[in-house]
């Protein structure tokens, strides 16, 4: 797993995040390496594409969690959640292209933090 | 990364295995690494879930296909195709369970080939 690229997002408080998979607001950039250059072709701004990131400060040896931090529902194992914390913390979202410039994407919709691995960018099946 | 189990699959050809992102009518099942059992808590039949895994046959250098492997379609970059070649060929799937025992889960719908490692579960949003 090598990171193609990082997200830069407003999010600096990881607490602060929007719930993983729901609608956010926020708008930040992809900022993919130049090596990728040529693995952009094709995308476009309007177009909806799905992110992979590595959330690199989720704690990876918790296996239970209260679902959305609410300490009064019952904890769950965290493959049954979206809980950031996980063995493998990939996060996986849909965001929408605003723009283009060379190899540095503008994209509304973001959960991520500044400074996020990016992995991968995948077109919505 | 790390993975927390392997998907056993009828597909052991992966130029047979279904287009990502269709509907496969594949079963097979995840079979989960006993150290994970407590994040299984809440599973259960019926549910759909969302299974990360890592493409161990994809090639990771290609940059640019034709789409759904058509030569008369242009080529364009694999980060707007759902092509299991990319840099980091991880993939994402939807699936149903459809048993549980222990930690082998029964699905349906699966994309993947026999021995693909397994890295994530998480609840559909």
């Amino acid at each position: 797993m090598k990171p193609i690229g990082v997200i830069r997002s407003p999010i600096t408080d990881p607490d602060k995040a929007p719930q993983q998979g729901s609608e956010s607001a926020v708008s930040g950039q992809l900022v993919v390496d130049e090596q990728y250059r040529d693995a952009l072709l094709g995308l476009e701004r309007g177009r909806k594409i799905v992110i992979v990131y590595w959330m690199h400060l989720a704690e990876r040896d918790i296996l239970q969690v209260h679902p959305r931090r609410d300490l009064s529902r019952p904890v769950r194992g965290v493959f049954s959640t979206r809980s950031p914390q996980r063995p493998n913390p990939v996060s996986i979202d849909t965001v929408e292209i605003t723009g283009i410039e060379g190899t540095v994407i503008d994209v509304a919709g973001l959960d991520a933090v500044d400074g996020t691995p990016l992995l991968d960018i995948k077109c919505v099946p």
